[in-house]
């Protein structure tokens, strides 16, 4: 809910980021008051990593110098996102209570130096994050500067300490409830793991050969779980002493990794908040930005969100960071926007001059405002505040992508047919066909009981699916749905067993009208030929149709020859398709289309490549707004008429030139 | 020696699989019963990952689920190879006894949650794993089900605790008698390693830089034994209470590393039982097998042995496991018999629906029997129970690949001159040279004292090498051996001191004609050209030639051009070649046909390319059985006669043509 | 000071190696004594890894071994460099004092079996080998056989235990003052990293993400420091007992890493000393030979050096040792000499025949003395004993590379804007553009007071800049220096914090008339092509020119399209030249080159590609030596008179004709 946020933004979007004044002395201060008027400012947040200030020895407060620092917020007239500090444990920390350092799976124990030096189930740390969370929460519950309250700092440490198994254990029997239905659902009958009592059971630390899966999965559930009771325990302690319109949240990372199932997070959180840093340049970044902000979405369950971090200057590849392009720090602002996010903030505001990021960018790099960096970020401020007529506004979708972490932590795990059976890639694959084709697409969990408000789903990767799923997908395909299913799906039930008689899971085998009977991975450098031209990699099926299934592609070689690899059922109202082989992009692209197409599902209106159009639309009435980006090199024209937010100026019936990197949010009833 | 096996089987090839029947319940034991004999399985191999159920608690034994299946297996004309389930402890033992966690060099303990979580040397573990194989003896030594014994399964961890630590020192005194002698062997003047109590040697942990090489391969040596000894006792404790006709033996795996010294397990084990698991498809799955087999006859002296385990749709590579194609079951199956097994094995019946192994192939897949693996399968059991006839018969070479443990381990130490120095690649290209030419080729200790049975031996990669041996290979040359020598040869004692004065050890400089003054390894992208044409990389030598040695081919530039590269000398009644530089497969494959062809030694038959024919003869009078498999693609005629097996009809004079991947067992007189 | 060296070899260069008699035996030893004066040794390095003999329990010392080899060595005119054998402590001493054994920065501690295993801030590894050095300086102070004395060996450890905790401790207090002096400077404000007690805190540790980079920095410079003290306090007890003409000093190695500052380690030892293997074959060694001996003499000041290990075959690349050409032993050991060293000595003299390095070369080789590298150390030693009229002369040079351990330490820190800013091979590039141009250069650091007796400066990789060393430079300009300073320089002062308001540091900026506003690293495949046609990679930056300064060319493209890219400032009598971008080779020697013409420093002499001329020069006096190498595979013709030492012959004013591989050493006046 952003509704509490933007009315004490008076109506605006929130713009800003990450303020860190204890980095800095008062004449900064000064020229900070003044460049955030400038740029537009109305939203910093506030005490990410200020623990060794605010309580400088155990136990002993020091509030002083944030009081001041909230005063003068205020009275500059910027809110405050005010952080608790959780994240970065003082040096002391370590001290007073070694045994809540984290460790590594090989046992290793950490050390401060760093920051996220803690391990979140040891019960030190978590009475001491409490301890401080509630003392901010009672000072500033009612300070008129706080407008939001921001949980800790990007959740993603893992633990595999006592403490940790601990705690796993409990959450086990919570799960499991007796041994025997543990022992039952972890198949511990293989390799002689039957647990003879609860204290035997222990994290998956470093072992001779493969774990059992099914740990590992628990042991995934468990710790986002663990992270999130963390986190709902500093919630509650805020919610307690502060205001309901003052949204709690954390800001959660959604990159290629997944230490939290963040589905459980976006029920908790009051608004969702996300750090998102491109990974490519270019047209790459424009759709990891859709990528990112989708799943920020959907997480949320489709209300507004808020983009908590972004780099002013900061695209993140494997060994280096690379700079953005001139106009990039608007129209990625306002994709993010355009996607359903209530305003774009920065980590940070100003360029750390010490420390281990000293060399991430910000708003003000160390260059000062006399700078393209400053310059762009001001001119952003300015755009973002024209805006605020779409604050609380929606995006709906009709396509999803079916998304578990389940399925995610699975393919993350030791002992599987491939290596390139990868969740991630193929997540992002599927999200970029629909983006490439104009498709705003949400994602959705395979057991979500609202399926019914979408009209095409595809699960490009999913491995683990419980009976219940497999179930309700079956029946949204028999209700008019259009499903796409890639290979390796339904393999497994929620406690990694195997599904036996042909896989996927029995309802699902009745949706798609497949029998699939043994897998085929590729060498890795292996091809394969589909008689309808397109060519695929990585891994084949032997399969059998069932029903009035038909195949829509055959493969061409080998044992496969002549047998079904694309396949299409008509199934009720609805069809579904299976990919049992991983296409070429070309080829992928072009079934999504096809699928789509079938689907009824396509763009807000034809758009040039690389030019992206996303509706965000009121609440209720008939007012919409249609933001139109240019991501390539070249003008763009598209045929939309409406009124320019950013320029103020009506667009006509014929439409807009987009210059190169260009933008447009048009209001539309 | 598997007579005893081969008698409880009625006279009949083993044939069928581990047998898990603790992960299913009583319907699936029902249809176990129909399928096996269906597939006409012979043999289960029981209880091998049972610790957990066969002692749930230390100390008490529950035996009454085991003796159900053995019963019900033996009512069903199953035999049972009964499994010592000491390769996984259960968790409880984990938590009895931390202290006999394995250790790894940098000092991580790692815990139970996979299998093989023990120290081999730590005496917690060597008592509960001899207290739980004597209770098994006890009890079925005398089943009538039980035809075999299978001891743990595949040796193949290392530790570096104090056990082990302990363990190494009194094994060192055994060695070395005293430190002196000990300081004097590893030659601890370099680098002030003079030790000057027992108490101060340590298993090679992690340190700064290089390791002593001798204390290395002297590590080595002693956990190969250390394994050997586990082995044994549990060997003897099952020979008090089992009839001498039901062998003992351990399932031994023979890939791309060693922690065993397979020639020393070869004469502790009734039968030599492997794991065999292809590398490679095609072709190569053929040579591997090859390889594989070849190895495992030589281990057991040239007796029978038995392929214990292998997938029926399993091939490992490096990140991925390649199914096998139609046919593949069958025609591997055959191939380990005609290089010497009296059966086919696989692991495992029934693919496991949970646990590590989940994905791993079995005889019944996740599928269930109706499909083409458990037809496959089947199929090939029936072939399997044709064979009969073959049983105990026996393979015999004329060349031979000479292959040390001690070599290996040298060759992955520290500190060698070239990366390129790869035992294990040596090994096979040889003996893929020997294969590719037709001829069949065993393996020899180069200390073995019956070289003369051999025409042809190749020492691809033989770095260290005894007084004795280069003495014994020097005579069998002089006796009218023909030898050749590769590279590297020679150049340390088995105390990994280095040959003085030139390399190699002195009686071999004699059969060779050759002093070697210098290595000179090569950049890993630089290549050689000798005078005759070929190529060669990562490795050349100045030598000299001594004797009536020639040069066979000359080095062409730098400073070695017009050296020798490749040498001939004719040496008593005998032969010896040595090259001196890594040739390229093609030079390679060309030197070893004309070493082959100067030694008289061929293939059985002429062959077309990829077409495989083994004898196996009886071990008196004339009967002798041909196997031939076509491992190619195409059909292939051969010319050869006899009464096929597997058709039951008569081959006449002109021989027969295999379809492709076709396969024919001809009985000749 | 290498003059009592010379006089106690009798007015000759040295010329020997490590020499291990505890290695071998009395038939050895005889041998030695012959080969070593057929081989014209003059000087042994005796006891490096001697510790187990010398002390075979901890505080019983037996000398007696090694009076006699001494006593053997001198009465055969062999001098000796005394090792202090303290890098090598004995197994005893890891039983003794297993707290002193290193532990890394995960946590593992190491034991003996290899060598260097200690702490070198743990107590008990100090005081044990202060104990030992004392006791030799005591028992041969005064021996006439030692000429030398050569502490420890290769300090190149590095420990992070709780020893080296309260080491680092008081490094810190001696540096910082305060608590609060060190919170400043580190700006521990950033991730919450105040430090409230000095016990908190610990050495840059296995912790969760980047580290603090002012902590890392200044842990370096504190180990640096630490191991200096180490061998300062050796140095110290052996001066007490010995005359000062014995030179006291350490075996340095200059590689591509760097532990220690080798800068404060050239102030404390009387000559220094350093190793050096080759890393690449042909013209590659011979530039890694200048890189490394330039580097050797500017640590001492500009005094004559030692180089005190070479290898006789050894060429160390990354996974494989590949061996020296014909006649490299030679011209390596003369290019050494060359550049500044007053001898020539190899680790070491007899290949070992057992131990971690039983492959390294040797000048005795296994293969013994009848072997061309034997016969070349024989010749080299008789090459070598011509030369005794250089010893004590000197090289200058007119240009100089800035080098800075500072800056090497930062780049090899984390959380950096690229993997491309790399340290060491940059500062060989520099170094070879001069090289390849015949230009003889110097290292310098960055705050070398007497920068005034250099005309050219090449700044490759300068991050880390005072104020105090940014005004030097910027005045060493404006008094007619030329100086070339190259991409992401100045960007931070000592504490690792940044220079704010564009940089570099200010003194700079005012030198290169740049403001350098923002870092645009590259992609790892891009390329740029900049106006003058020349290519660049892996950054880019967007700068404005200042004062007079001028575009040599400019970027072409994107952002930075007509912006400047490579500078020029005239200013004052001087010129500062700015590369805001890595220029690809060809562009990077072009750019060299302009700038050394404009500094009007050029080579000694016009020569052949691959010959390279260095003169050293009589301290007094008109007399110099030019050394002329060939480091081609082709005659060369020099024109350069003199007498050549060599040969013994006068070379006329025509001047010669080296052969390939060739060398002459010609005396001018």
């Amino acid at each position: 809910m952003t509704e509490g946020l933007t009315r004490r933004l008076g109506g605006r979007l929130a713009f800003g980021g990450d303020y860190n004044p204890e980095q800095w002395d008062e004449a900064v201060w000064k020229e900070d008051g003044l460049l955030m008027r400038w740029a537009h400012v109305n939203l910093a947040t506030v005490g990410v990593f200020s623990w060794a200030l605010l309580e400088p020895e155990e136990g002993r407060y020091d509030f002083g110098w944030l009081d001041a620092h909230l005063d003068r917020l205020h009275a500059a007239g910027v809110a405050v996102d005010l952080a608790t500090p959780t994240a970065s444990p003082p040096p002391w920390f370590t001290l007073a209570h070694p045994d809540a350092m984290p460790v590594t799976d090989t046992g290793v124990r950490l050390t401060h130096g760093s920051r996220d030096t803690y391990c979140l189930a040891a019960p030190a740390y978590r009475q001491a994050a409490l301890r401080v969370a509630t003392a901010l929460a009672q000072r500033y519950g009612d300070h008129p500067a706080v407008a939001m309250w921001h949980v800790h700092n990007e959740y993603a440490t893992v633990c595999w300490c006592d403490h940790t198994a601990d705690a796993f254990r409990r959450w086990l029997r919570g799960r499991h409830g007796t041994l025997d239905a543990l022992n039952e659902a972890w198949g511990t009958a293989f390799w002689s793991q039957r647990y003879g009592t609860w204290e035997e059971i222990l994290p998956p630390r470093a072992t001779q050969w493969h774990r059992n899966p099914a740990l590992a999965l628990d042991f995934r559930r468990f710790w986002s779980d663990e992270a999130l009771a963390a986190y709902r325990e500093q919630r509650d302690a805020i919610r307690a002493h502060t205001a309901a319109d003052r949204p709690v949240t954390t800001n959660l990372m959604v990159p290629g990794y997944q230490i939290l199932d963040l589905w459980s997070f976006g029920r908790e959180v009051d608004v969702v908040g996300i750090d998102h840093y491109p990974d490519a340049p270019g047209t790459g970044a424009a759709a990891d930005i859709a990528f990112g902000a989708d799943r920020a979405r959907s997480f949320g369950g489709g209300k507004p969100w808020l983009l908590v971090e972004q780099g002013a200057n900061t695209v993140y590849t494997a060994d280096r960071t690379l700079p953005k392009e001139p106009g990039d720090i608007l129209r990625h602002s306002l994709a993010h926007i355009a996607h359903g996010s209530d305003g774009a903030m920065f980590f940070q505001w100003r360029q750390s001059k010490a420390g281990a990021e000293i060399w991430h960018s910000a708003m003000v790099p160390h260059a000062g405002p006399d700078s393209r960096i400053f310059r762009e970020v001001a001119d952003t401020g300015a755009a973002v505040a024209r805006l605020g007529e779409v604050a609380g506004s929606l995006v709906t979708a009709q396509a999803a992508v079916l998304h578990d972490s389940d399925c995610w932590w699975a393919l993350d795990g030791q002992g599987l047919p491939s290596a390139s059976l990868d969740y991630h890639s193929e997540l992002r694959r599927a999200h970029r066909a629909l983006w490439d084709a104009g498709i705003t697409a949400d994602f959705a969990h395979p057991g979500d009981p609202g399926l019914s408000r979408y009209r095409l789903l595809i699960a490009p990767a999913l491995p683990v699916l419980s009976d219940a799923a497999a179930e309700s997908l079956r029946d949204w395909v028999h209700a008019g749905g259009t499903l796409l299913v890639q290979h390796f799906a339904g393999v497994v039930d929620t406690n990694h067993q195997a599904r036996l008689g042909g896989y996927p899971a029995q309802a699902l085998r009745t949706a798609l009208g497949v029998r699939v009977e043994e897998f085929r991975p590729l060498a890795a450098d292996a091809a394969l030929r589909l008689s309808d031209g397109s060519t695929s990699t990585a891994w084949s099926e032997s399969l059998r149709l069932t029903g009035r299934a038909e195949a829509v592609a055959a493969y061409t070689g080998g044992m496969l020859a002549d047998r079904p690899a694309l396949t299409r059922h008509a199934y009720g109202a609805g069809t579904a398709w299976y990919a049992s082989t991983r296409l070429d992009d070309a080829g992928y692209d072009a079934l999504v289309a096809r699928v789509s197409a079938a689907a009824g599902v396509g763009p807000e209106l034809p758009l040039p490549t690389g030019v992206e159009a996303v509706r965000r639309h009121a609440p209720e009435g008939p007012v919409s707004w249609l933001f139109l980006l240019n991501h390539t090199d070249s003008p763009a024209t598209v045929e939309a008429a409406g009124h320019d937010l950013l320029t103020g100026r009506p667009v006509p019936a014929a439409g807009l030139t987009l210059p190169p990197g260009g933008a447009a949010v048009l209001r539309q009833e």
